[in-house]
């Protein structure tokens, strides 16, 4: 995904706490959703110890709304009642991109 | 890590080839050597079948001395003559940041 547009990354790092009942199938549900959300442009996402997701936005505007969707807003409810022990949010502006090899 | 200044994220996504001799002990290496360099903030890794690592950083500038050390240069030929079979480099400012929980 190179874009010679501005675009936003969301940096989701996390740790999860013993009890995932449950969450397999709420983040397959999200990324779904997300998917088919304005402005929606990637995603990738690992998970060992700690799990680091980034998804990819056309603005700030998409990556707020997407925050605000009321399925979202339940997911995020559950998340920090149940799932996570730790996470951090960072929004970025993505500034410079470079790419080897293909996929 | 939150900042109260502006600070940026090098989100390097990547796969890897079937080779991978010598890479464990590079990545170590790498990290203990970024963890010394100007500038450097902290460090995310995850790898399943994709790897994700993000780093932070103080400026665009650290980032670009950190690409230019002679002994990561060396890491960064190794990594595209036998490691990885795609990889993509992003550099991001972080424009906003918030957490749950304690790690």
């Amino acid at each position: 995904m190179i874009s010679k547009q501005d675009y936003y990354a969301v940096i989701f790092t996390s740790t999860q706490t013993e009890n995932v009942n449950g969450y397999g199938e709420m983040a397959l549900k999200m990324e779904i959703l997300a998917k088919q959300h304005v402005g929606f442009l990637g995603i990738d996402s690992v998970r060992n110890d700690v799990g680091i997701t980034v998804s990819y936005w056309e603005s700030l505007d998409a990556i707020k709304k997407w925050k605000q969707n009321s399925e979202h807003l339940l997911a995020q409810q559950k998340g920090k009642t149940y799932w996570y022990s730790w996470y951090n949010v960072r929004i970025c502006k993505v500034e410079r991109e470079y790419e080897f090899g293909n996929i």
